[in-house]
């Protein structure tokens, strides 16, 4: 199907940038490999979690895992690219978070969630592996401090809420997958961000 | 019912608590909403996971996404307060500290946990939230380090076991959370911390 | 059991471990009892949560806890032995290890998994908890960028996996954890470490 096959494509996407962090924070082999498995992996595992899915996905289906390591080999090989790699890589990263809230919102709707509740796995689906990267490297996580990356999730993820009872699964997957997509695509290109709010000075 | 007034209040608070951090951090609106939530549902979400209680309390009873929501926006909206409000959040913070621990305890040892275990899942209902809060916003866990934080809800969920069987739910849990009400405002009033014991200096 | 007694062994090595770096990090006791929790059972508890064997698996088993509870105590008690115990305490955490290793990789076969799942359960096993561990304490988990610890983890699960159809579990437990064992001091005493690979210099 092609919505397993772009998922393999996101879960390609987000293991080379995992690894690519690893290799920035000099880390070993090991390291890459764990940072590229819980970028790709780790917001849909946690979503299992969350609604008692276990064992978790990856674990019947080793394709993933397949294709993680040799994504992270692969990003290791190349990683001399690493700079020219920023935007085409960006812009596979937009397709993978796309594809990723999709999916985590369809199965939360499957296991009977709320439709807040279930906007909520999707985004945690999608952002979620690339904040346990953030804490794993000891950052904070990126997610939460800049550009639209979540508010791309959460709008596709409403969208699909509201328009799969009415269009059905297929056609709104993809309406909410491009969505998500475009938002992600046109926030990079004119480098927009969510607004902060920052406290007035603190006696600490 | 009282106890989940209560509950639901502790779980505003803690959002607040959440949310300013995330502010002081810089983090945009989403980062707020985030850290608000963490914080507020972080630990009794990691306890239904360890119990096996799936999916997460929060699933099916979205009124706590509700106030956590609210919760972040009226934080956002009064951050130029934060300082004022820090004595009265402190309070309010000691009042779902007490909640929290009381609900986790209980919730322990209705799936049959042991009473060392069904204190352990009280603390981590209390605490756990912040500890995420703090790893999440890059920062060591302040409950790791300093004040009669833990100690109290380890007290209270002591004394929750112990009283339980003896006087019955009601009773118990009024006692137990007066108990961490109280500890905790004591060691605030007083400013007592838990000793520390530090390492001779280590040649690394 | 020996197995047991062996786990229970590692269990106190790890708690102590974590302990002495709460210590190092200026935590209180509350902070120490926790760091030293989590190492020693945080590995197998995020095993025993992806593979949806719920309550986890010192829930039952409080001789865990009280294990960890005395080793805490322990360590703070000997905490001016700190440097002293370097080496003895090395050698201890290699059982450790590999005692943690062929346990995840026995119980992810006994739920079903693939081999490449097995061996990863049992590396998280071992490696998960002090990871873990420095999560809390504000550092970039060790594991992931020095030394031959995770390797060895990996080489061992992956001999229980081929060996344990062939010889059963009992010899395959052996062969495998002593193979940990081995290349963990060996890597140790001769201070090998797997290779890392750095970016060049990026624009950031």
């Amino acid at each position: 199907m092609l919505l397993y096959s772009l998922d393999l494509f996101g879960t390609a996407v987000f293991a080379i940038s995992g690894a690519w962090v690893a290799c920035r924070k000099d880390m070993d082999i090991f390291g890459a490999m764990v940072l590229a498995f819980v970028t790709a992996v780790g917001g849909g595992t946690i979503r299992d979690l969350l609604l008692g899915s276990t064992p978790v996905f990856w674990f019947q289906d080793t394709l993933y895992i397949t294709v993680i390591f040799a994504s992270t080999l692969l990003a290791i090989a190349l990683r001399n690219w690493h700079e020219k790699a920023q935007w085409p890589l960006q812009v596979a990263d937009a397709l993978g978070l796309a594809v990723f809230v999709v999916i985590g919102v369809g199965k939360a709707l499957a296991y009977g969630a709320e439709p807040v509740v279930a906007v909520m796995m999707g985004v945690l689906t999608g952002c979620g592996g690339g904040a346990i990267r953030d804490v794993l490297a000891d950052e904070m996580p990126n997610v939460l401090r800049k550009e639209v990356y979540a508010s791309a999730a959460i709008a596709g993820g409403a969208v699909f809420v509201f328009l799969n009872p009415v269009l059905g699964y297929a056609a709104t997957t993809v309406i909410s997958a491009s969505l998500v997509l475009f938002m992600r695509l046109f926030a990079l290109y004119n480098n927009i961000s969510l607004p902060r709010f920052q406290l007035p000075q603190v006696s600490k």
